[in-house]
């Protein structure tokens, strides 16, 4: 079966933490935005998502087709595919508290969004970059650590001989934090150069995933796309302070 | 059976969308965050989410204990309470639809608590007033539009004779938008007085969901708590222009 993912081209942003899982897991899927405007593209993205004749339509994407089955929102779409895909254990505690950790990247992501965006999606950085710079300094100094200070908890109280966040196995999640990690790493490598040293399990979590081996493959391949100043994850030097 | 619900006491905030479902379904339940420092409070919260011997640690409220199972994240509990309270259809389909549209609503309250916090939540809205006033404004015009216009549609697609979001019943969805809508109407009276002629079918779900049995008698009891400036939805008739 051929999954079809449905997000915006030209960036990893949110569809990549359902691309990791996809690539992580060598299944067959097709990534809409990104092919040609002939075959698909941001028009067959939006009309998939917003179309006139549509009975659910859906506010944002990504949004994953599988056959009949229809989901959007990363959490919603990992927690669909991560049992298909082997990537989450079995039993309803380890699932939920899988959701629940994926929904804690969900809202750091949603932060790490607003260092650039502080006053919502509605105006360009250039625009909001006074207030960008009073944010970013907020997150690096208080919210960055916290979160990241976090994880390291949850990995060191579940420590084993591998960094595992969900039980003593691999999971879609630890692949959204390896994607948090290497978006952050781009985005703030000053701040993340001082804070790794004090995150351990974090960072030998990010190593191990790369090292898989259909993530290091994927992360070679020119399906894997480059953080850029469209995405989720940017790069602005007077930010990273 | 009874449920715990952990969330700081004193406000509704994330933990209503938690007790609305309770609330509607007559479940017995425990709002540990609002018992005496004796029997629960603040203190106990604090201590189930991150204390020292935790095996697994939670990054913030609310929590929901149900005997051995620990969830968290609104999303994350709701949709592991709502087929045990009969608030979503069996199929799976539309338990991924009505995921997707409580992960909207997620959005939608995020965007609803940076309108007074646009710096994040380091700062009270005091020291970030100015910024706020600028997020509050565009929020207000576009962002709050935006997603009132996307609920209408999904309702006006799905009409029948009685407006729900999910499928032909009322489900846990409906609750977390009357949640939402109440919310605004107390934070943004101005605002939701000129949008909600345009938004019908949002306002009739409203209606309905309030007029229901168990949800009429709650609104009135000394267990729903009122909004205030400490919580998700607050009035600054300043934001409100």
């Amino acid at each position: 079966m051929r999954y079809e993912l449905y997000y915006w081209p030209g960036m990893p942003g949110r569809g990549e933490f359902v691309r990791l899982a996809l690539e992580d897991a060598g299944a067959d899927y097709v990534d809409i935005g990104n092919l040609s405007e002939k075959q698909g593209g941001a028009g067959a993205v939006s009309e998939f998502l917003h179309g006139a004749d549509l009975a659910r339509p859906h506010f944002a994407p990504p949004v994953l087709k599988a056959e009949d089955v229809v989901v959007s929102h990363v959490a919603n779409i990992l927690a669909f595919l991560a049992p298909r895909l082997n990537l989450v254990p079995e039993d309803e505690q380890s699932r939920l508290w899988a959701n629940g950790l994926q929904l804690t990247l969900t809202d750091f992501v949603a932060e790490i969004h607003d260092t650039h965006h502080p006053l919502g999606p509605s105006l360009h950085y250039e625009e909001q970059q006074e207030e960008a710079a009073k944010r970013a300094r907020l997150f690096v100094q208080e919210r960055l650590p916290k979160f990241l200070y976090y994880f390291e908890r949850v990995l060191a109280t579940n420590a084993g001989n591998e960094p595992y966040l969900v039980g003593n196995a691999h999971s879609y999640v630890d692949l959204s934090l390896f994607q948090v990690v290497t978006g952050l790493r781009y985005a703030f490598p000053q701040a993340m150069g001082r804070l790794e040293p004090e995150v351990p399990e974090v960072v030998a979590l990010v190593d191990r995933v790369s090292q898989r081996g259909n993530v290091s493959q994927y992360l070679t391949s020119n399906r894997r796309l480059d953080f850029n100043e469209s995405g989720l994850f940017r790069h602005y030097p007077e930010l990273d302070d």
